[in-house]
């Protein structure tokens, strides 16, 4: 029987690069997309399509209001998603606890479906210093996943999360998805997309997104405004 | 200043137990309730007003569609919540991750007030044997929430789990929270309640509280169907 993915999945390039990698390795891809009252949730549009292009076997769009807490750029119309700056703050769009909770519900969907493997398209070289997306939390979160569960601790699964881009930069991802055939102009990354999936450019998340392509030597396919 | 606490609180006789231990710790209560597609979402009602009645400093209801997953009992119109049984197994009311969801959820939270506390009522005794209810849970959690968090990482909070009512059993429980004035007759705890907020008697839920006020030589003050 085919082995069963839950993967995160917001449509971005990460993300998208990661189901091309699970169905690669021959998983069926069970795609986890969240409306978690990020101000930029066109986001979730650009994911259904893109998870149809990429035919995964089921794409579940779970609501979590992340933004009923405030305390991020991406969820609190009071504060400003700002320019990208690249220094070594943890910057303004950092959401407390979001792939816990991320990650949490996917463990319980992974519970359902008899799933073992969970995959996440973290990165830790080309990011924003978010602490949840260090192998060390990683690490920690698997282990809890496994004392967590029923599946857990019956042994019926042995719960593994699979950052494959964890120790990649921005241009290997790109290089990657590519060979496997991922259409990047259908996938969005920006913090400030407009309604209509268009990128501002300026961004921590499209900035690194950017460099990815011109590191690559790969024309950039995102459409701004 | 008083130190803040985030509190995961449904009205049940444990997390209101929990609520009155860290007002008697001085600690400023934030109590967190969840509507997670439970069948007897009227424990809402109660734990608000309940909440109300012991003047916690704030109470959030967070919407967390857990149904949406399926698996249990608790959430599952196709899953009937048996009676008690008493034997080994976990019991189909398990609800896949769901502590992680509430812990996620309440660590973020607790990072956005400022609180480096939560506290949960689980209890390790007198309980279904659900994994997500054991020290070793609670720890790996606790490690999990300082990798995760800006707070954690910067050192500007130590998360800590509490479970003050981990290795106690019920009646136990239930003197404890007499001694510091809870009125319990105010608590639902049943997995069937109506929509009146009575209980039933036979969930497992049901049979650990009244044993537990058999054993502790008070009476039972659960208005029961």
């Amino acid at each position: 029987m085919q082995k069963k993915a839950v993967i995160l999945f917001s449509g971005g390039l990460d993300s998208t690069t990661c189901v091309a990698i699970a169905k690669s390795k021959n998983y069926e891809c069970y795609a986890l997309s969240f409306d978690y009252g990020q101000k930029h949730n066109v986001e979730l549009q650009l994911a259904k399509r893109m998870a149809e292009l990429m035919g995964v076997k089921e794409h579940k769009i779970f609501s979590v209001g992340l933004n009923d807490l405030g305390g991020s750029a991406l969820t609190d119309h009071k504060i400003d998603v700002e320019d990208y700056k690249g220094d070594d703050q943890i910057p303004a769009t950092y959401v407390p606890a979001r792939n816990t909770v991320f990650l949490s519900i996917a463990l319980g969907w992974a519970e359902v479906l008899g799933a073992s493997d969970i995959f996440i398209g973290a990165n830790h070289f080309d990011y924003s210093g978010y602490p949840d997306c260090r192998p060390a939390y990683f690490n920690a979160f698997e282990m809890l996943a496994n004392l967590a569960t029923k599946a857990g601790v019956e042994n019926t699964s042995r719960y593994q999360i699979h950052a494959p881009l964890l120790h990649m930069h921005k241009h290997e991802i790109i290089r990657l998805g590519l060979s496997l055939g991922v259409d990047y102009s259908m996938t969005l990354s920006c913090y400030r997309a407009n309604a209509k999936g268009h990128a501002c450019g300026k961004c921590d998340s499209c900035v690194y997104r950017k460099k990815g392509f011109q590191t690559a030597g790969v024309v950039d396919p995102t459409p701004y405004f």
